[in-house]
């Protein structure tokens, strides 16, 4: 049975973290601010797929302490990754993968400047999470992982390697599906991220707030066809259904305040360039110029800026 | 010589109506929440073209209160025009004059409905200048009023009616400019009005800020060069150097909180429909779609709604 390393112990590596933890695999966690509390409390984790509490985590302050692992879990936000080349070169062996389980686009290729491209998976986490305190994940609805293969020997395939993992989550009680296209996925993951979590931050509002509102609701829904066009130039088809389907999900769901809002918040960085700023670039390339998105990057841009300064 | 009403003693009606009254023209003034303080204490103003006191001002809680006016100012925010028929209706003789020295476009079709287009003038003030308390007017930098005719009679013409009005306000020290175009007037304010305004609320940004950051003022520049399109559609050319001399008065200027983010601030409506809404329907039935300006137009009327229903 393959050993991970999970980089954070945020919403998304206590969440799946945690569940590979309980289920036996072994499982060594690199935290950071909650590195105290995790040693001495464990992890707590609520969840409609059950509560539960891991107590003895092998948690660690750096990964030089951490032993190697045959898959390491990308579970901090992209804002972390100026870290990342040092843990994977303490972390991986020669054959050591990567899952980079971050929102946005082009966030492999930080891993893959490190171990190659070929030894990198990519994922999107369609789940409702939050840390709501130190060592406490409040879990609130969805959860499927959808990933694929990252590098262009790999891409199109469901590999060996991916029906492995996917194994050992399920085996945790982890909604996982592999995909032969992570573009695709990570595409139909930033219609829903690019208004969500944009719109939250600016307009300061829950996912019910702007569904509520005709005009809010309605530009969501602009940034959602700007994205399905931007994804359309870089050879990817999001259907129509797939944007009504997203809006209608959105109504239904819990009210919930998105990680970036969260973030914001909280005055820590937000992921602007892997969530708006790497779509809106990879789109001009493609000639394609999406005004809204522009616009909203351009807000966030400004908003984080101040928001450092502060 | 004419005798003003003064509808409003915001920051409009307060500098110019006090400014009127100091001169010694007879003007009467429509106040509403400081009527108290107005009739006690008087109107305060200060300004670059010097402080004043303004006692024994002629003040009326409402307009059937108040002598017929020549020439009727609207200096209140076009949020208020629901209560202009009445006010119009008590105050106007055969010959009555309304100005309606409001932001935005097709603010004049409120009077016109009333007293028919052709007694309908319009102006734009370009000046930065609050309330700042009850009866308390601070006037910050500028404050040039450019007006001309609405009314299909005598569009394209400086009227005698024009040049009697110029004559009292400046007689009065109010720098004013006759324009023989009002719709080019008011596009060109527009040009700042949307991106600033607008800008103001959704980033809770004053000028300076926003000049500041490479991304805001980036946006603000898009949002202008939008303006000016639209403004082309209608059939009114905005020359590139009139948006690159806004940019760089507004980057010299003193930081400004706009007025639009103060009435945000303070939780009462914004003129989002006088400045975003109405452009936007123009623009569109010229054949134009600014994506900009709707997005911004979107944000405002769910921050706008979300004040109303907090």
């Amino acid at each position: 049975m393959a050993k991970y390393a999970i980089l954070g112990v945020g919403a998304l590596g206590g969440l799946y973290g945690g569940l590979l933890a309980k289920s036996g695999v072994e499982t060594h966690f690199l935290a950071r601010s909650d590195l105290d509390h995790l040693q001495k409390h464990g992890l707590q984790v609520e969840s409609p797929w059950g509560n539960f509490h891991v107590n003895n985590l092998n948690v660690y302050q750096s990964p030089e302490e951490m032993p190697p692992a045959d898959v390491v879990v990308v579970a901090w936000k992209a804002t972390s990754n100026p870290s990342l080349p040092l843990a994977l070169e303490a972390l991986c062996h020669a054959q050591s993968i990567v899952l980079v389980l971050q929102n946005g686009l082009d966030v492999e290729h930080d891993a893959a400047a490190v171990v190659g491209e070929d030894r990198v998976l990519g994922g999107c986490c369609f789940l409702c999470c939050n840390k709501i305190a130190p060592g406490h994940i409040k879990h609130l609805d969805y959860g499927r992982i959808v990933f694929g293969e990252f590098g262009s020997q790999n891409s199109g395939q469901i590999t060996h390697r991916m029906q492995m993992i996917a194994s050992d989550f399920r085996a945790a009680g982890i909604d996982i599906e592999p995909s032969a296209n992570l573009l695709s996925v990570r595409w139909k993951k930033l219609a829903w991220n690019i208004p969500f979590n944009g719109l939250s931050v600016v307009l300061a509002a829950n996912t019910q707030e702007i569904m509520e509102d005709p005009a809010a609701s309605a530009l969501a829904k602009s940034l959602m066809e700007e994205v399905r066009e931007a994804a359309a130039a870089n050879g990817v088809a999001i259907e129509a259904t797939h944007i009504q389907k997203m809006l209608d999900d959105t109504r239904r769901m819990v009210p919930y305040d998105s990680s970036m809002l969260l973030d914001f918040r909280a005055g820590r960085a937000m992921e602007v360039e892997a969530i708006f700023g790497n779509p809106l670039r990879a789109a001009r390339q493609a000639g394609y110029n999406p005004s809204k998105i522009d616009m909203l990057y351009q807000q966030l841009s400004f908003l984080g800026n101040r928001s450092r300064t502060l």
